[in-house]
């Protein structure tokens, strides 16, 4: 079994990355030298994620035949691991028999994400491809609502029947079990396909041989149903530690599972997608690296042009206010750090409740102690800057950089201005996002963008009202 | 079976959540009519987050005596899904010997969790009542730096040898599975522990009986350091679709494992932080709603400070030109507007790198490509907002409400700025946190609130420039 030359973990104390170096730079030198059966063997002995890399490396035309080399199962295993780039590089370059090969060989949840994201013209030919009830299958999936339970389940899994035994159960998976994305939970059903339990691989191995499925399966089982939304999908899996999760049609039947990696990839786009949302973006299901010009152009505009044109109050007010300004024309230099805190102040507090919202920590009914949590960090912070802003000014701006604008009361005006100022952004900021969340808006939106707009106006009219109280303009 | 009134999933076409409320319900009325032989049987057949989560919602102190009614190994489980501050209240409540039941049944990791949450007195306590070799257990995970794969992992797998067959096998896994996190991936070491390979209970249930282990276990296994950043551990689940993965010490000794539930935990937590260091907040371990007015204030405070003595460049620009902007007041006006825009688009474009850089779309080395897509975005993105500035402060600024300071040249300054601004804050806001990448920070933190401080001294020079140059002031 020790062939020379073949990695093994236990001769290594060196880490994993350190490793897959080595084995890619060996197999490099073995496409290089073109020694195919040594490449293949190699190739098959690896994980798909990393035959995957591998190939994806290879730049030039040589890929499609070093992907040929596989045999059928690896060759999708690795072709799921594929960015579209690669799979439509090796869809070109199939036989329509090699591509049917392919698509039969996938699980059907990697099938329905190639259909989703493959050019129309590519996914014609797969589709011609496909076997009559493969196609049927793709089709119906495709038929679910645009990240839903429906549109990420996969139909390969095991049932089992409540009169059956553990032997015969064991039978069953050792017989179906090969193509199955997991065999370690099994779903019971009746003659009409409705899900009655489940069992898993576990409560059948410590079972004797003749119990029977229906005494040992659980009843209460944590379903999931066709339409429902992903990011409720994943709730469940994070609060109850599943690695399967059932999926069920209107009428209670059985019709697919998540399994536990597909979570993983949801909860990676609903993170990118509360990313885009909070930096005033339209998400967008394509990778930067992937996305045209075009296509982030039509993403980023619309925002920025209405966060520009909101902006117009700021502007109102500061041409209203403008013979004021003028006759304490110091003022004017601490408009910015004036907005720049309630932006930044704003953009914490609405960060904060986001995040927990979005953990289940805070819900809507809490927005009581929020805004009273808020309005207390906001005022020691606001009372902070406020001293810190005042010495500043008075021994920085006026007394080293001899700027006679700087009076105690002008520094008095900025610095007052400042705690209010952030005790409004902060409150403001933490009860948007509850308030989204109220009314059915996603609260990723109330961030820090929208947030400034808001405090920019709110942040003005304090300011000049700081100024006419104590400097009486 | 079918007792009456028992759920059963087959008679439903409601969605979990109902059944879950129903079910909420029926507890509540149990407990209230002091049915506890009946309580006790329904929450030892539910999930044990479910039974968590209606022991948490019972406010008075009935809490701890329904906690009692569970079974030990149930009543670890449950434990297991609480929050910290009914951890604690169930801790006060026991008995030496019932505290030390309940630490013995919990897997290692959940038991380090405990300890490094809860207040050292009741630490102390729980220590005391451990076993000598729990004891030994937890203090040398505890040992493990934060956030590694060793402060994760836990002790709770199963080991088999290679010269095992598969029945023997079958028969450890049957001895020993009961009280382990997983059973379905057991981890084969050497005499000296040495990780050697790994083997499936899918490989051994489609083997003969008396195939050996060596000629099934895969010897490419997968696997972390205990010393391995946690981050670095969830993208190998992410990537390799994992279930559980094998942590080895220096030596290359199996020491532990981690479970893909953990590393859902490990996800959100580490989302958290990004967000936290994205809206220019210090990372907390703790959730909002757990946090005390002075750690919030204290995890907010030295950035907003450090921000707003930022703004003390915008300061200084503006008290330099203050006699310029005098000239044509009509300026002042624009300035909010000019700012915000900078920002938002900065914001847009660092946000979708960090997110890129984070989900390994985008590493340091496509710096030149990824400056080149943001400059292209960022043309089309400032002469959109250009050419509508421009109309929309000659049409409404100017024509509608009549403010005479509105020239075509102050449009067109204002318009100009716009558009240099936007590329500015575009290219800047997609090359720090690459940069920060590079030097090794965490490039969230080059997220909205530092790039807009960077954006807005420049946007101002910008906007003074333009204005020398067409307005000749």
């Amino acid at each position: 079994m020790d062939e020379p030359g073949r990695e093994s973990v236990q001769n290594e104390a060196m880490d994993y990355e350190a490793i897959q170096e080595k084995r890619s730079d060996e197999l490099t030198a073995l496409l290089d030298h073109r020694s195919m059966r040594t490449l293949k063997q190699r190739m098959e002995e690896m994980n798909e994620f990393d035959v995957a890399e591998f190939l994806s490396g290879i730049e030039d035309n040589r890929m499609p035949m070093v992907f040929r080399l596989l045999s059928k199962e690896t060759a999708a295993d690795v072709f799921a691991n594929f960015d579209v780039p690669d799979q439509e590089r090796i869809i070109n370059s199939m036989t329509d028999s090699e591509l049917a090969g392919i698509i039969e060989e996938l699980y059907v949840d990697d099938a329905v994400d190639l259909m989703e994201e493959l050019p129309a013209n590519v996914v014609k030919r797969v589709m011609r491809t496909a076997t009559p009830q493969t196609r049927a299958l793709i089709n119906q999936y495709l038929h679910y609502p645009e990240d839903s339970a429906g549109s990420i389940m996969t139909s390969e899994f095991v049932d089992l029947k409540k009169y059956m035994s553990v032997k015969e159960s064991f039978a069953r998976i050792r017989r179906i079990g090969e193509d199955k994305e997991t065999i370690y939970i099994c779903f019971v059903i009746s003659a009409h396909r409705k899900l009655e339990g489940i069992v898993t691989v576990k409560d059948l191995l410590l079972a004797d041989d003749d119990a029977i499925v229906e005494d040992l399966m659980d009843r209460n089982v944590i379903f999931a149903t066709t339409t429902e939304d992903q990011e409720s999908v994943s709730e469940k899996f994070s609060d109850y530690d599943l690695m399967a999760l059932p999926v069920v049609d209107t009428e209670g039947r059985l019709v697919g599972i998540v399994t536990v990696d597909d979570i993983i990839d949801v909860m990676e786009q609903e993170t990118t997608e509360d990313f885009e949302l909070m930096a005033a973006m339209t998400p967008s299901d394509k990778p930067y690296s992937r996305s045209t010009i075009l296509e982030i152009w039509k993403n980023r505009i619309p925002w920025l042009m209405f966060l520009m044109l909101s902006a117009t109050f700021t502007s109102m007010i500061l041409t209203h206010f403008e013979d004021m300004l003028a006759v304490q024309a110091a003022l004017i230099a601490f408009i910015p750090t004036l907005m720049g805190t309630g932006g930044n102040s704003g953009a914490q507090a609405s960060t904060a409740v986001i995040r927990s919202l979005s953990l289940g920590d805070t819900e809507p009914k809490d927005a009581f102690s929020v805004m009273w949590k808020e309005f207390r960090v906001a005022f020691l912070c606001g009372l902070t800057l406020c001293a810190v802003n005042f010495v500043k000014m008075l021994v920085l701006d006026g007394m080293i950089m001899h700027n006679d604008g700087i009076t105690v009361s002008v520094a008095l005006t900025v610095s007052l201005a400042i705690l209010f100022i952030v005790i409004f952004a902060k409150v403001v900021g933490s009860m948007l996002p509850i308030g989204a969340e109220k009314i059915g808006v996603d609260p990723a939106v109330m961030a820090n963008p929208l947030i400034s707009t808001v405090t920019d106006t709110v942040s003005l009219l304090i300011y000049i009202y700081m100024a006419k109280l104590i400097l009486h303009i």
